[in-house]
């Protein structure tokens, strides 16, 4: 069920099996098999995390949806099979010896502080792609998602042959140009002057033909979500039929700090079953080391639940059927 | 597009790029992905696999649908993106030293055995559950996939203290009962006295209170697909709510003998993204080790197909901007 105001104190009573911290793809597919191994699960999502922002999911069996329906069937699946639900922004989690407290700021007005306690924490917060700061952010949104993209393997096939900006956020970003290309080479590379590019990018760029335009981006030019050019703030206008923006991302793990999980560069190292460092806590979809992918992450959530259930289950007998134990009552 | 009679000829002179043995939910999303990726790929079905027989999916994100939507919405994904569909029988895969050749057996009569070449191989066959044998075999298919499961992941949920009958192929199979308690105590045990009972196994059977039947199952008794009692030979009836088969299953994998593959057991052993070890041999799906769940099939679809474009997109270089490197002409 959907946790409000009324709900948080005697929740707090509980102790969950598994606290999901993010309602994307990752954490709903783990909510969906905890509450279908008949576990006590909490979902906790903040809003508006990468998926909300997909507008297609060209490459997700079995048809072409937008990143809403994928987290919104997602949720009510999850809520079906019994897992609570509450909108809220989670602010530290602490292992107090074998169980997890998790904080968790509720409403952002008139703000609520309750503290949830788990067996077992599953990491599914993601990750958001950082994009060009424009003054005008809703400029940039109007595109975002659309034809102004964020993933190579999502929508590499989208830009075919197409005119593109790469708008890049450091050097080797640039380099992405020449994956780029494997679906179109008619690409600008974009840096905002946002960096400094050696003299030796500046000669491979040449040497494919990409032009590298050095200007501050104005803001995106087109209309109806379809971005057709890109203006900078010297009033020159570069016309492409689709961008791709390449400047990093943000991963939302704050909230882990002080576990001390094992990492790769950024990624959280898992094993097979996502199961990272700390034998307890699990992290799935961008999170973790891998493909950033959704069919990766409902993987993932499948992985994570089940070895939670196998484990859980593994520390209880076998249920009796009691009724065919009992002993003939003597009259 | 869909590869009839007459196309036969002349795809047979093509190097895909990939061929993928099977078209459900592992091969189907490897599909869409290389499709995507602007390779050539063929898909390569025989029809009725496990996932035909799924009446629903009840843990694959975003709702619950049945194992044919999956499949006939990926395979229509899979033919927009490009991706070439021939219903037939895989018999036989060569590796001729950097080429696969692949031997089909299309149409069951007025059969023919085209050879298709492919750079790369992902088996995705999967496997069938092995069902109760039957005189009136469609009485085991009015219930199989409906309330008579094969997946205690999948369906366990749907048993939660219901009265269960677990249908064993082997001793060790029983032991699937102490797993199944976990979802409901209500368990009656059938062998069908189809192979011993150890005397330790019916020691445990009994301090459970589950019955052991070893009577030769007659038929499956109900309406409309719901089952709700089990009749054996000797005209006896155990009325039950659901049943979980456990006999085993069998993989679709005789094509693969003589490439001699890695193997646990039965299972093919991949890497991260279900490379074999045969280097252009991927595996997904229940073919691999590990979890045969739908979404594990569809990830591992992206992983193997993600690694397949990787290797052959190095191989290649970069694409240039032709028209921006053209000397300015002498006038």
């Amino acid at each position: 069920m959907i946790l409000k105001h009324e709900h948080l104190e005697a929740k707090q009573q509980e102790l969950y099996d598994v606290i999901v911290v993010g309602g994307g793809a990752g954490g709903l597919s783990a909510a969906v098999y905890l509450a279908r191994y008949n576990l006590k699960v909490l979902v906790i999502e903040k809003g508006r995390g990468r998926s909300f922002w997909m507008q297609k999911l060209w490459n997700y069996l079995p048809a072409v949806i937008s990143g809403k329906e994928l987290i919104e069937g997602g949720r009510m699946m999850a809520l079906d099979y019994g897992a609570d639900w509450l909108n809220g922004f989670v602010e530290s989690v602490q292992d107090t010896g074998g169980e997890f407290a998790v904080r968790v700021k509720y409403r952002l007005k008139n703000s609520e502080y309750p503290v949830f306690r788990s067996k077992y924490l599953i990491a599914a917060s993601g990750l958001i792609d950082v994009l060009p700061h424009l003054a005008d952010m809703q400029n940039v949104y109007e595109y975002a998602g659309y034809n102004l993209h964020v993933c190579l393997i999502c929508d590499g096939h989208e830009m075919t042959d197409q005119r593109a900006a790469l708008i890049a956020g450091s050097e080797s970003a640039i380099n992405t140009a020449f994956f780029l290309s494997w679906f179109t080479p008619y690409i600008s590379v974009l840096t905002q002057g946002a960096f400094p590019v050696s003299e030796a990018m500046r000669t491979k760029l040449a040497e494919h033909g990409y032009p590298l335009i050095e200007k501050p981006i104005a803001r995106f030019l087109g209309r109806d979500h379809v971005m057709d050019g890109i203006e900078f703030t010297d009033g020159t206008v570069l016309k492409v039929d689709t961008g791709l923006v390449s400047m990093g991302s943000i991963r939302h793990n704050e909230y882990l700090e002080g576990l001390d999980l094992q990492k790769d560069s950024e990624d959280i190292v898992t094993d097979g079953y996502c199961r990272t460092s700390h034998p307890r806590l699990f992290a799935v979809g961008d999170l973790k080391k891998g493909l950033n992918q959704v069919s990766i992450a409902v993987a993932d959530g499948t992985l994570a639940a089940t070895a939670i259930w196998k484990e859980i289950r593994r520390e209880q007998p076998a249920r009796k059927w009691l009724e065919n134990l009992r002993q003939p009552e003597v009259v």
